[in-house]
């Protein structure tokens, strides 16, 4: 039976980050809301009384019986069975805290369009997000992007992969920040990109992946636009 | 050996969440930073050069050779180890799920006295915490608690746990909610605790636990105050 990923359609958003490791693997699974009157399939299970478990915002996974929400947490539960998890159990939690870390750091880069409401537009909060976005650019994503440089460059089993020997979620949730970063600040992202040599070869190497190759030149691939975490205003970009 | 918690000293903030778990198993565990010079040593640890795994924030559990980073991700390793997980492990990762929600709920209440940067003070961002604050309390905190609510009233094993029939660490972090959003927001938790009386009833049978009751007694357990994620400035709450 395929996996079913339920996510917002028309935006890459969180649930490219999943869609990335079921291509990867070469996953049987469905892209539920991509489907004709998938989105109001996802809406009916969200709502549904007689549901078990309920998730408290898309992407959700669901897997036989059991539904799965929260992108590490649908990671941490596909990557031992598509073999994009190490092996070895402490790394899989070591791996698990590097995916929590890439949350938080989307939160923040969600936040620089939407400071102060998800249910105003970004034009209702755009002195905000000017000011937020600088503190972002300035201070965080430097924090951030270093981080994970340090990171690769410590890995004991060498610098092409995030944690362990082998190709995990992790390495493709990087390959998918740089892709967004790229899009969202690419002012910001051309000063940075030469002192992190490894994680921009990390992007590389995983962009030329056969199945990821195929995928991203398909039409399952979404492009970024302004509903997305990642948002091209270039005002934003521009303060830094 | 005893489990090694690290995390700032003199607030509860987000180590809470995981000394309570510890505590309500009655586990063998050090809070290294509360120590004479133990801040110094997690700071150490933290730019360690030689470290295989190195933690983006504290809080982080050191486990023998294992360091875990990130709240959700050591209560799922300490979880199951302490009794405080589901058996079974589709629930484990139901369970999970959950833990990430409060996580995402946390960030937003953080966000709520510093919308703008963790780098200024609260001061120098007033006004946007005004203006965040509102959102917050008008929209996203009821929507999240009504989530909850739901949750333990579908939970098929009995309304009291929101996993399974046992007690989780997803309960401990629930009872920790109700009572940092009551130390930050009584106003608002004054108007929303009659409408959630499972998460009610779930908070007050946590705290009367044996082992919690004799907890939050003693001086391991730290006072809010202002500098912890949850604080409380009136003029914020009284925007309900």
């Amino acid at each position: 039976m395929p996996y079913k990923l339920y996510y917002w359609d028309g935006i890459p958003g969180r649930g490219e980050f999943v869609r990335l490791t079921l291509e990867a693997a070469g996953a049987d699974y469905v892209d539920v809301a991509r489907l004709p009157g998938g989105t109001e399939e996802m809406l009916a299970l969200m709502k549904d009384p007689s549901a078990v478990s309920i998730p408290f915002a898309p992407p959700f996974l669901v897997d036989g019986d059991l539904l799965i929400p929260q992108v590490a947490n649908i990671l941490f539960y596909l990557g031992p069975r598509l073999g994009l998890a190490p092996e070895d159990e402490g790394l899989r939690f070591v791996a698990n805290g590097l995916q929590l870390t890439i949350t938080d750091l989307l939160a923040e880069i969600h936040d620089t369009h939407h400071p102060i409401s998800v249910s105003l537009y970004y034009d209702e909060q755009k002195p905000e997000a000017l000011r937020r976005s600088a503190a972002f650019l300035g201070d965080r994503l430097p924090k951030f992007l270093s981080y994970f440089e340090r990171l690769l460059n410590r890995n004991p089993a060498g610098r092409k992969h995030a944690v362990g020997k082998e190709l995990s979620y992790v390495d493709l949730s990087l390959f998918q920040l740089v892709q967004g970063l790229r899009y969202a600040f690419p002012n910001a992202m051309r000063v940075h990109e030469p002192h992190l040599p490894a994680l921009i070869a990390l992007h590389d190497a995983v962009a030329a992946r056969p199945r990821i190759r195929s995928y991203l030149a398909s039409d399952r691939r979404l492009d970024f636009n302004e509903s997305c975490v990642f948002r091209r205003y270039q005002e934003l970009d521009q303060q830094f």
